[in-house]
């Protein structure tokens, strides 16, 4: 039963309590494992992925099974509906659009002092996408994880994944890949994944940057090889704050928290609501809708323990808790859900009135789906084009203006006692 | 004496070997006591920190002393010169300029057919930034991490350093830090400051971001903490790769080089040049700045292991090799910088011409002087305001818009298996 509490006290800790959930407990001995295969497979190569996929998937591969073959990929198309394959296509194209807006682009100024300043942006060379398999083999996390790769014109995008039932990648996530234009895709998933990617082996190839979401398995290894390669972030539980008032609809609002909970025991659903009314109609609405639930019990975990109804004085009181929470997924099922975002500090993504469950975020407004979760929005953003560039700062100077600039850049090298750094600019200016 | 070659695949094994030299080799250890820190830390708070300031720096420090006091802020200014206070305000101020450049605004879309879309950008609340002490107390490192974070509008911006002799902190740094716009300062270093801004103790703020170099136990401690806090990069030894061709000055080039060495035995200093005869001098030039060096055994070391001279055959293939090491600076010393940038991929910070010494751009040129090292410009980029920002995506629906898209978004929820995200659309479009 969703527990429904009024004192804003008892709420600060809750939402601390739910907030501090991660996986962390569990991780110091899974990082020795970790650390293990990441070894092997920089020794080992392709056959530790191999044995790996044989221990941990169960199954088992030969060298030339690893990368998915043109003719698998060709096929997948059959086995696709018509009306998944246009709601792919759809997605796509919607994210795609969302994604080449304001791109940061490279720029210079020439300055009348005869200083040169700009940025160049350049996109990555190799961008390496994590895909999940079973439960949670997700064509969307396919889309909104290589769409990215693709505006940024990063030249090869490799994906890897897990093998299912006899090797079989699904169909739509195969789909998904090439619609979004992923260059190559390897059967083989778990930390021996990443490492693949962040070493390379004979068959796949080293990449710079590593992106998608994971198990704990691979949300370590990523932990490890960051530094080496770089990575988009560490993934936790998925969860979503609804703000509501009496406006709302209850039965919306409890598929909402449903949607939320159905990802995982561990995801958490939160409603901060003005209606202590609400509330309790919310409450029952959860019940009704878990009782054909058809992943009724990993859904009830996460909402006996990661679910919260808080009744809150108000809307502004609601806007704190949240920012103290700062949700991966922000519901604002308010009457005017833009004067409240003014106080919004934190919050991956914010969707704003009734008409705007997470679930269209999810999947093809156009939004990135993939956000920082348990707090990480305090400091962290979507995934997007900006994760797959980066930039140069551009400088050229003249004569005249290093003459101009000799003297201070002379009386900071010599404060830091950098000798060098003093003399390659006296050296240059005191000849001419 | 700095090595000369000339073939390019004994170029490109040096490059390797000098482009993996991290502080990694000696990590596995030490990673046991940055983690006994953190926990400590987070146990006992300000004592722990005190005991480690006793312990690491050898200064016996009181609770009240470990906040630098506002005495202590203003008797600064009357330590320092005017000249170097003069050159602290003028790079203070050409950072800041070039740092309110085509800041990230947030933006909303209205689309015909009822959708809204944006993205609304906000700072974070608190940052952290970790000034290293001793050797290395440079008032411009404080100047490049706070000042972003100033401009980014950031309400909290703390800084830790450690303690020199009799808990003295730098005047320099000191004046830097006000004239930056760091808001407190705490006497504190090493991975112990590294945990108090990670999780907070009585005295210091828990902050949302850390940035700022440090030696391996900072920089351990910051990879450890990342997820529960965000991070700026992990700093590994600095490096300058210069392109020159026969037109560049050899002295010039020397001190150049001999500025990357002197800031740490493991720096790198490297130099591709179409034109032996260059070589052959930046060498003899190297030995002679080396001569009178005030750090020369450090300096000489530098470049004894981390210092290389390669002759290449065209400034394409010194392109391309560059794009292998993917320098975090680079000096194009030719005639025709701007012609050669098409084919740089990979590089922190470029610097053009024979007028822009690294320095330049170390100091007050603008762009930020904390730069991706150890190959990782391949996919990171400058500390900069974008740092201490963040977003939310924004997503409105109207009811109309949502019963448009509603059946793609069934049939992607139905293929994932996802039933709640499919109920909260057909809930919400059926009943309309």
């Amino acid at each position: 039963m969703l527990r429904i509490i009024t004192q804003e006290a008892e709420a600060q800790t809750e939402l601390k309590r739910i907030g501090d959930r991660t996986y962390d407990g569990e991780t110091l001995h899974k990082e020795a494992t970790v650390r293990e295969i990441l070894q092997t497979v920089q020794r080992q190569g392709d056959k530790a992925l191999l044995d790996y996929t044989a221990e941990f998937d169960r199954q088992t591969l030969t060298l030339e099974q690893l990368r998915v073959s043109g003719s698998e990929l060709d096929a997948a198309y059959q086995q696709v509906s018509k009306e998944l394959l246009d709601a792919i296509v759809l997605a796509r194209q919607r994210i795609e659009a969302f994604h080449r807006q304001r791109i940061p682009k490279s720029w210079v100024q020439f300055d009348d002092d005869e200083v040169v300043l700009g940025k160049r942006y350049t996109p990555v060379d190799r961008a390496g996408l994590y895909v999940p398999g079973g439960r949670a083999a997700y064509p969307s996390t396919v889309l909104m994880n290589a769409i990215p790769a693709k505006v940024a014109k990063v030249p090869k995008i490799v994906m890897v994944t897990p093998p299912g039932e006899g090797g079989k990648i699904t169909p739509a996530v195969l789909v998904a890949a090439q619609e979004a234009g992923v260059t190559e895709i390897y059967r083989v998933g778990g930390a021996q994944a990443v490492a693949a990617l962040a070493y390379g082996t004979k068959t796949i190839p080293k990449v710079d940057i590593i992106t998608g979401p994971g198990n704990i398995y691979v949300t370590l290894a990523k932990k490890l090889v960051y530094g080496i390669v770089g990575i988009d972030s560490l993934a936790g539980p998925s969860e979503v704050l609804v703000i509501a008032d009496s406006q709302a609809n209850p039965v919306h609002i409890a598929a909402d928290l449903l949607a939320q909970a159905e990802h995982d025991p561990m995801a958490a659903a939160i409603l901060l609501t003005t209606d202590a009314d609400l509330a309790t109609k919310v409450q029952w609405e959860v019940e009704q809708q878990l009782l054909n639930h058809p992943r009724r019990l990993l859904t009830e975990k996460a909402i006996a323990h990661y679910g919260l109804i808080v009744v809150v004085d108000s809307l502004e009181t609601a806007a704190r808790l949240s920012n103290l929470f700062a949700p991966e997924h922000l519901e604002l099922e308010i009457a005017d859900p833009w004067a409240l975002l003014e106080s919004i500090r934190h919050a991956g993504a914010i969707f704003l009135g009734n008409s705007t469950p997470e679930a269209v975020g999810d999947y093809l407004a156009g939004p990135n789906h993939t956000l920082p979760t348990s707090g990480a929005a305090r400091y962290a953003s979507a995934l997007g084009v900006e994760t797959f560039l980066k930039h140069s700062s551009l400088i050229q100077y003249s004569s005249g203006a290093l003459n101009k600039m000799s003297g201070a850049i002379q009386a900071l090298a010599q404060a830091e006692g950098l000798h060098s750094h003093s003399e390659s600019v006296r050296l240059r200016t005191e000849e001419d």
